[in-house]
């Protein structure tokens, strides 16, 4: 993958996860930029801001959601339940209670995109 | 449970869970009064401030902690999933291959409670 996409992908993931600790200006801009992926002129235009405003907003923003990672981990940390939640589902297949292990997966799948 | 065991528990569990986003001094106020089980009085001598100092920082700090709790909810997501945790080890029992299944969920514990 291109590391722009990498990037765009990661920062709406982190959006995702950390967006509660930021504030609306911040959550905001990432979400025009990288989510809806608007150019920076088009973002500055939303907030009626100039374009280097807004740029410092983006890197200042992605630095700290960076920074939450570096110290709270929750994306690494859900990309390795994700591949155990796969391994889970690999196993039970074609047992008895496929269902209910199925079922016990899809559970802890909503708690990972539970608002709370 | 007496209401202050319930308290200690959980401030002890949100220490855990939200600690990298506190400063050393909130985090060393939270582990020698809640985990070390120290007073009031020893925990301020400890810092050599005024026991009005150690209980406004553990108050701020205490607040904190909920805010953070509430805006991620690492604790609550946390134990729901420790609950299906021990469904998918009893949906196990018995089972061929309950071997690797327990291993499985072994793997995701320890991702629950690895640094990151």
């Amino acid at each position: 993958m291109p590391m722009e996409i990498v990037k765009t992908v990661r920062m709406g993931l982190l959006n995702d996860f950390y967006g509660p600790l930021l504030t609306l200006k911040q959550k905001h801009c990432i979400q025009l930029y990288y989510e809806a992926d608007l150019s920076l002129a088009e973002t500055a235009e939303k907030f009626g801001s100039s374009r280097q405003a807004v740029y410092d907003l983006l890197k200042r923003t992605e630095r700290l959601l960076e920074e939450y990672e570096s110290k709270l981990g929750l994306l690494a940390k859900y990309q390795k339940r994700q591949t155990r939640y796969a391994a889970l589902i690999e196993l039970a297949k074609g047992l008895e209670n496929e269902k209910e292990f199925r079922a016990l997966v899809a559970e802890l799948e909503r708690i990972e995109t539970s608002d709370i």
